[in-house]
């Protein structure tokens, strides 16, 4: 059979931006929430849960971006440069006669990142107490031992218990990790309860971004070149939301005076707007609710990645990154980020853009 | 630093295990329970939702596994053998000045397996008829068309109403297949309402098994040789639940003379135990909970993989899995499998190791 070369050409690269863009930004965005609740640094641990190899490693990366400090995932650890962290396993500490034992073997191969996992047993009868005796040994030898890690039971309980434990041992800088089933709800309630953790191990609903495991990210064409000129095109649908935005477009972010985020701007590329006049813009649906700004500033936010087929843009590192996604949250104000009611932050449409929507709408 | 092996040695397993089996696991049971509720077939259409590459691809070989009959991934249909399955892609018909005009192209690629999407403007004034015009020319040809895809809308009240198009055309043997955010629920409701949807292509939420991505398996040690002498350890939980099974064991599943399963049986390697008289087994936790079978038979459900390093074991196929699958399923009565409210299977521990895990637990 003769195939056709522009049924390819046209689809081939949907499916793999789309499993790229999808996936990467959803784990980056959970991250963000998770990072934006807990009170202390946050370690990705999801790789065991993971959805595949490829989502424990690109999920750690995003996890980076989205505010993580470092990885369990060596692999991850070693192709994007992040650090990593990690503790012992319960089969580790159950393949010893004694809990003791396994924390001692443990503390003689790592005696300066000494974190052990306390609850192979009992927290707080066993775990803690045969902790504090093997960092006391580290000690006794120069050693400054790092920390004890929970993962099961009452966090908030066992966190504030086992601070008293150590700071009576005279422990007062050996960090507690917590982990075992925390998102960015349970970080909530242990900050409410005062739990006394430092740092977050944080695994499964971080990595597979659990409720909602799928970005909704799609594909669709909103222009293509007909003898050099460019015709815009739009999905039609009867949910207004499904409606795609046709024709060539960028992005403008409108600051305030106070240098914070107040709306985006979507428009057509080369439209005709006076940014140094007041700007009124309109919701896209409920066009009666307006807004003026007066003191403003605009960003473009696109950024040109290639053109002619060349790569035009320096490639920014994984650290670079994260910093461009924590200061580019910092731009919202929290009314916006916070979990519980957020406010809907403004995307509106350019008069051009939205007279070009109504027209191939109206055409049919 | 001097590293000891032995660390390294009883923990390198564990995550890539887990994560084999937990990702794979939860998308050939979400599979399952989809393939459980749709009326026609399922084709797996989840790479461009899912977490990763990998996620994509193994996800579809677990959906197969699962009961889904194809793929829309082509690396996973040549990697295992699926039979893959797709239409076109809005931006395609986007692609061209009419819907029409893309039907009938994409009819002259695939004169014999012309399957339409017909949504991208109105499914019914537009995409039907325009089928309908592009089927009769491919018919007129000696070709048979294969069908439409709803991807949008109202898919209960839009497939009986393409139903009758079809049918008043002349085109009863032109199937109706159905897309977009579908999931067992939605199956269920579909089914209720009588839609005429011949199969289905299920995507996110089957890829991700939204909204529940993660299996929580857990890697720990049951047991370790001591001097030749295998030596049962076990993991101490406040939570009940969470307290693993000590020693080498077995599961034997108890069917009851009609073939069908009724209890799983989680026995020590080499207890003792008589299956030619009658069996009572009772409830781990709440032990006053009996039953006992009279006429019934068991299955030693593990099969040994490798022994001494060999593997001695033959693969099975792809269809192999999936038609071992199928048919243990169909080995529960239906008041275990449903969606809601269903029984739930017993899985008991035998008395020697009931005795041993009490003994382990009391000994602290």
């Amino acid at each position: 059979m003769q195939k056709d070369k522009s049924i390819a050409v046209t689809t081939k690269n949907e499916t793999a931006l789309l499993n790229i863009i999808n996936h990467q930004t959803l784990i980056a965005t959970k991250a963000m929430r998770i990072a934006g609740e807990a009170g202390g640094l946050v370690a990705e641990f999801g790789l065991r849960r993971a959805q595949g190899p490829d989502a424990g490693i690109y999920g750690s990366r995003a996890a980076i971006i989205g505010g993580a400090e470092s990885t369990s995932n060596v692999l991850a650890g070693q192709m994007f440069g992040i650090k990593v962290t990690g503790t012992i396993a319960h089969s580790f500490v159950m393949s010893f006669e004694t809990e003791l034992e396994a924390f001692k073997k443990y503390a003689s191969v790592y005696p300066n990142d000494c974190l052990l996992i306390v609850d192979t047993y009992d927290t707080l009868k066993s775990g803690v107490p045969n902790a504090i005796t093997v960092f006391k040994e580290l000690k006794a030898k120069g050693h400054k031992p790092l920390g004890i890690r929970l993962d099961s039971g009452d966090l908030a309980y066992l966190s504030k218990t086992a601070r008293v434990m150590l700071d009576e041992a005279d422990m007062q800088d050996v960090k507690i990790f917590a982990s075992g089933d925390i998102d960015e709800k349970v970080l909530t309630a242990l900050k409410i309860q005062g739990a006394k953790i430092d740092a977050y191990g944080i695994g499964t609903k971080l990595i597979t971004a659990e409720p909602h495991p799928a970005l909704g990210g799609v594909y669709k064409l909103s222009g293509m070149y007909n003898g050099g000129e460019l015709v815009p095109k739009m999905k039609i649908s009867d949910a207004p939301v499904k409606i795609t935005n046709p024709g060539f477009k960028t992005i403008y972010r409108i600051y305030k005076s106070d240098g914070m985020a107040a709306a985006d701007l979507i428009a057509l590329r080369g439209e005709n707007l006076n940014f140094t006049k007041p700007l009124t813009i309109f919701h896209p649906l409920e066009t009666w609710k307006r807004k003026t700004f007066e003191n403003y500033c605009v960003k473009d936010l696109p950024v040109q990645i290639f053109k002619k087929g060349e790569l035009v843009y320096n490639l920014p590192t994984l650290s670079e990154i994260a910093a461009y996604a924590k200061k580019s949250r910092e731009e919202f104000w929290e009314e916006y980020t916070r979990l519980i009611n957020p406010h809907v932050y403004k995307v509106d449409l350019s008069q051009e853009l939205y007279d070009l929507k109504a027209e191939l709408l109206n055409r049919g």
